[in-house]
C-alpha cells in the first residue's frame, strides 16, 4: 500500500529503556533497577499529586473538561499570562508537533542546534520540512542570526537549557535570537527544564510573559520535569493568541487524560515539591561533577536535572552504557547525536551511590 | 503570521459538555448533573481497574514503557492476533489521525457516511484532502461500492456501530465493502461500539482477525466505552504489520500515560465487568425505546450504548437539548449534523429514571 513519501525519510524516536525491559532481559531484578536515562523527577510523584490521583481513580471512565478550565486558570495565575495565551498538550511534545502541523511543509525550513531534543527533527520530517543544525551544540547568537538572515527558516527551536547536553542559553543571548527574526518566522523556546536554569542563575531565567511581547515566539514547559510527572503528559504552550488559534486547530479533543488533568491542576498547588526537587538536585549534582573530575572526564556544565559527561577516546560511550544496562543501571548514550558521551539523570542520593558504585565496577 | 493554509478549513471538534461546566454556568449542584453526552460507560470505572490505578498512582512520574508490550500481548490473545499487528493510540481517535497523515495530502479523498463520527473529517481537512459522503447515514454497499469505483478515495471510514446514529453495518455488508475497495484504498472498520452489537447480534460481530485476510483494512477498537475508560484515552489498531509499521512513524513517543497503560492491561484481564456493563445496558435501552414510543418519537434501533431519538417537525432538538441542560441532564443535540435528533447515553436506571422525568418536565 502507498503513504504519503514523506514516510520514507522518518525514524521513531528511541525512547529511554523501561525498567520492565531491565527485567525482562537481564534477569534484573525490579527493586534493583536504577533508571537514569528519561529525566524523570528522581523525588518520585509528589504525594500530594499521588493523593489527587487515587482520589479521581473513579473517573477514569469520565472525558476531562476539554475546555481545560481549570488548569490553564492555574497556569495564567503562575505565570501572570491570560488564559487564551495558553494551549495544553499531551506533554509539550505534542505541542511540537501542533507547531510542525500548522507551520510546515515540504518547502519549508527549521533550524536548530546540533545537538538538541529529538522530536524537533522527526516532527519537521513528519511534514517534510528541511532541517537546519549549527554546528555548535550551544545555542550562540553569533551563528543562529547569520543563519536566520540567510535561510529564513519557518520554525527556529531554542531548547533551553539544551536536552541531551544540559547547557543554557542566557536570557540575553534568547532575546537577542529573538529579535533578530523575520516576523514570520516562529522562534520555540522550549523551557522543559527552565526551573532548573532558572534556579541555578537568575541570567537563564525566561518568563513566557516577557515573551508575548514579541508576535513571533512560542514558550513551552511541562510537568514531566521538575513537577514529577513525566508519565501523565501534560505540557503547556504560551504564546500571543494568534499562534494560540493556529495550533488549537492541530489539538485533538481530549488530548490530555482526565487524571493527568487532575494532576497538572494539584501540581500547580505545589511548590513545595518543585522546591524539594530542586533542593535535592543541586545537592547530588556536586558529587557527579566531582566524580568526573576523579576520573577526569570533562562535563558540560548543568542547567537541568541530568548530567552529559564526555568520554576520552579511550572510552567509548556506547560500550560503557550497555555495560551498565547488564546490571542494571539505565542511562543514555549520547552515540546516536554523534557524541561519545553519556547523558546521566542526577538521582536520590541512593541512586547515585548505586551509580557510582556500578560505574567503578565497569570501568575498574 | 501565516500557517499552513489547510488550517483555514478547519473547525475544532465540538466536545460534548462537562459537568464542570454545567456547574459553572447553571449553578446546578455536581451531584444533581446528568451527563448522557459523551457515552461514558454509566457503571463508571471498573473497581479492579480503578484499584490498579491508586496502585500506580505513586508512578506518575515515570514514562510508560513505550514499547507497549504487555498491553500489547494482552490484546493479541484477547483477539488471536499478532502482536505485530497491534498499534496503540490516545484513544483509537489518535489512530485516526495517524491513517491520515500517513495516508492523505491535498490531492486525496476520503469516503464515510453522512452522518458519522465527526473526526473522520476533521484529521482528514487537516491533510487538506476532500471529503465525499454517501446520502444515507447507513453503510449501505449499495451506495459505498459506486462511489468507491468512481471516485478511488484514499481511504474509506465504515463506522460500526455508526456513531453519532447507533445503527450498524452487518458482517456481510462490511466484508462487501471491503471486497469492493481498491488495494490502494485503506478502509477503516472503526469498531469503538463493537461490543454492544456483537452482544446484540452476532450477524454484526466483526472480528480483527477476519480482517487480517485483507492487506489494505485497518480495524479499531477502544478502552473508551464497554470498558469504561473514556477518561484514560487508550485505543488500538490492528491491520497488516505493513500497515501498522507506516502508522507507527507518526506515533509519538510515550503516546499513552503510565496510568492509562496499566488501567488498560487491567481491564483486558476484567471481562466480567464488561459483562455487567452490557446486561444492564440492555435492560436500560428497553426503556429508552418504550418511552419515545409513548411518546411518538422515531428512533434508530441502537446497537451501541447510546440511543438516537428523531424528532417530529413539532419539537426542535436544539431547544429540548438546552432546556435538559439548564436543569442538569446533558444530552447530545445533533443539530449541527443535519438531523433533529437527541442522542442519548444509555445511563444507570437512576440517570434514566432522571433523564425521562426531566423530559416529563420539558415537554410537558
Amino acid at each position: 500500500m502507498r503513504f504519503n513519501k514523506v514516510l520514507d525519510g522518518i525514524q521513531t524516536y528511541e525512547a529511554g529503556k523501561p525498567i520492565e525491559l531491565v527485567v525482562r532481559e537481564f534477569g534484573v531484578a525490579p527493586e534493583e533497577v536504577v533508571k537514569l536515562a528519561s529525566n524523570e523527577n528522581p523525588l518520585g510523584t509528589s504525594p500530594k499529586v499521588a493523593e489527587t490521583i487515587r482520589a479521581h481513580a473513579d473517573k477514569a471512565h469520565l472525558y476531562p473538561d476539554d475546555s481545560m478550565f481549570e488548569l490553564k486558570e492555574a497556569l495564567a495565575k503562575r505565570f501572570d499570562v491570560p488564559e487564551e495565551t495558553i494551549i495544553i498538550g499531551a506533554g509539550s511534545d505534542q505541542i511540537l508537533e501542533f507547531v510542525s502541523r500548522a507551520k510546515l511543509d515540504e518547502s519549508s525550513s527549521v533550524l536548530m542546534s546540533r545537538v538538541t531534543f529529538a522530536m524537533y527533527a522527526i516532527y519537521a520530517r513528519q511534514q517534510g520540512a528541511r532541517i537546519l543544525r549549527t554546528e555548535d551544540y550551544r545555542h550562540r547568537p553569533e551563528e543562529f542570526i547569520p543563519l536566520m538572515e540567510r535561510e529564513r527558516p519557518d520554525v527556529v527551536y531554542l531548547c533551553t537549557p539544551n536536552n541531551p547536553t544540559g547547557d543554557a542559553t542566557s536570557r540575553e543571548d534568547v532575546l537577542r535570537i529573538i529579535e533578530a527574526a523575520d516576523p514570520e518566522t516562529l522562534v520555540v523556546v522550549d523551557g522543559a527544564y527552565m526551573e532548573y536554569a532558572a534556579a541555578k542563575d537568575e541570567a537563564y531565567r525566561i518568563e513566557p510573559k516577557e515573551l508575548l511581547r514579541y508576535e513571533n515566539v512560542l514558550y513551552l514547559g511541562t510537568f514531566s520535569k521538575a513537577y514529577g510527572l513525566g508519565g501523565m503528559r501534560v505540557g503547556y504552550g504560551i504564546a500571543r493568541t494568534e499562534i494560540i488559534r493556529a495550533l488549537m486547530k492541530m489539538r485533538p479533543p481530549f488530548n490530555i487524560t482526565t487524571l493527568s488533568l487532575a494532576a497538572a491542576i494539584a501540581a500547580c498547588g505545589d511548590e513545595s515539591f518543585v522546591e524539594e526537587t530542586l533542593r535535592i538536585h543541586r545537592q547530588e549534582l556536586t558529587r557527579y561533577e566531582a566524580y568526573a573530575q576523579k576520573r577526569g572526564f570533562d562535563t558540560i556544565e548543568s542547567y537541568t536535572n541530568f548530567i552529559t559527561w564526555l568520554f576520552p577516546e579511550s572510552l567509548d560511550s556506547s560500550e560503557v552504557a550497555d555495560r551498565l544496562l547488564r546490571r542494571g543501571v539505565i542511562v543514555r548514550d549520547l552515540a546516536s547525536y554523534g557524541m561519545n558521551a553519556l547523558r546521566i539523570t542526577v538521582g536520590t542520593p541512593r541512586q547515585n551511590d548505586r551509580l557510582f558504585a556500578v560505574m567503578d565496577e565497569v570501568l575498574g
